[in-house]
């Protein structure tokens, strides 16, 4: 199943995509669910017979919002693909490198990725989201996939200049309409297996990030054994499993994105996240 | 005017404490006002009328939450008095340095900092909390002080091993449970000039912090003004502004909060924060 959070002629609502179709399981299942959030911590229980029966729109008619406008936290995996780690010059570690995206911070499919007045040095990263179903604290390995609710493209669009001002990543993956996240996720059940599954990353149709999951350093359920030993990761909870090589900022001379450019991350088999870049006005 | 969240026989509301009284005015606004955020984001707005005519409450009859149990967002400053910034060992740099913390991580006055099972490495980090009553983006730093709703004691526990597993902080600042914030905060207006008033942390009544916030390397209008060149201010958001020197993990041996301690941040004219250690079960 598809699932995804848009507005509709300016009504924000959730439901499920099939093919070409948006089916409205928000709008039927508006007294037990307030949101996709809130489906999704009941297991997505009653949403399939929801969408069977509920008003359908075209794709064309929707206005794409964060998979999760309101997760309760998103956590990031920095440097975990061999070949961006080796870019960025950091040692190999133990751990996955972990740090924070507030809500506030994202944006939908097609819609812009804001470059802020204060700096040009606006950078792509192409990343899988994990959305958690199950909540828990102390997850093991071996129960993680158990937890998951679904997966969908991520754009942890990054402000360098504020990444680098300290060692501390958090401003410069914090500004408004930077972090891109759908157009939906998709359940496990539907996107099967994901370790040879592709990951790409396009700036205005060239190819700038190339990679399989098999190439994490840290696979999805060590991340969730990991973020769980420290906080308990609650059902809407999003986990961006971090970038392969090829960021703008290690490119010489440096890439970046500017107003008019549009950039996607393709996940195969799962779908295609495609945003214009827009100047903050 | 001192503002706190708390649970009476199990009811969470909130208030104003005077003197050894609580007055729950969320009691008498619950139709206006659904917690103390929103009462800040309506910038307090008949709270004073309303505590005046709310049923009374004695202090010892409290359990004292988080002052805002739901912030947006938890901006930490790390580093940010030069005692500590050289006990780190860390450069000097021209900007805050940043980091989250998740709302869950969160705990009030008098009730236990957890120590997590997977380490004994926790310490103490005394701080003035700013809480943000104004939202605000690109807030000059002359017009910061005016987007302050009030101030708190804040306890920013730290698990050091969790926060060396790589340079990013935030695993070692989200444990449940270790961010203790209260009891109250106090409007600027009765907290009076900032500048001289003495930050201290005692932990089993042993003097191990001790401040005045004239010592900040980057003060809170500069604080406001870097957070909000990065990320939106919302009306409840708290920026934990930073710790002295005199951390358990830069001593040498290192001194960790263990359970059976007691560990209290007091800023003078503002208030005491008193937190049991106890042991994760």
């Amino acid at each position: 199943m598809r699932l995804s959070t848009v507005k509709i002629a300016g009504r924000t609502t959730w439901g499920v995509v099939e093919g070409e179709t948006f089916r409205d399981a928000g709008a039927i299942l508006a007294d037990r669910y307030a949101d996709l959030k809130a489906a999704i911590t009941a297991g997505l229980a009653g949403v399939s017979e929801a969408a069977a029966k509920a008003p359908s729109f075209e794709l064309s008619q929707l206005e794409w919002l964060p998979v999760i406008p309101n997760p309760d936290k998103i956590l990031c995996v920095g440097l975990n693909y061999e070949m961006h780690r080796k870019e960025t010059g950091r040692a190999e570690v133990d751990n996955p490198t972990i740090f924070g995206r507030f809500a506030n911070s994202q944006t939908g499919h097609l819609k812009p990725i804001l470059r802020p007045k204060v700096s040009t040095e606006l950078d792509y990263e192409g990343e899988l989201a994990v959305i958690i179903g199950k909540p828990g604290r102390y997850i093991t390995r071996e129960d993680a996939l158990g937890h998951i609710a679904g997966f969908a493209c991520y754009n942890d669009g990054s402000v360098r200049d504020y990444q680098r001002h300290t060692h501390q990543f958090t401003p410069g993956k914090n500004f408004p309409e930077t972090g891109a996240f759908g157009p939906w996720m998709m359940t496990p059940d539907e996107l099967g297996p994901l370790d040879d599954l592709r990951i790409q990353t396009r700036l205005n149709g060239q190819v700038v990030q190339d990679a399989t999951f098999s190439q994490m350093i840290f696979d999805i359920a060590r991340q969730i054994e990991y973020c769980s030993s420290f906080t308990r990761l609650e059902a809407g909870d999003v986990i961006a499993s971090g970038t392969p090589g090829g960021v703008g900022a290690k490119r010489n001379p440096p890439l970046w994105m500017k107003p008019g450019d549009v950039v996607e991350v393709e996940i195969e088999r799962l779908g295609i996240l495609r945003n214009p870049i827009v100047q903050e006005a």
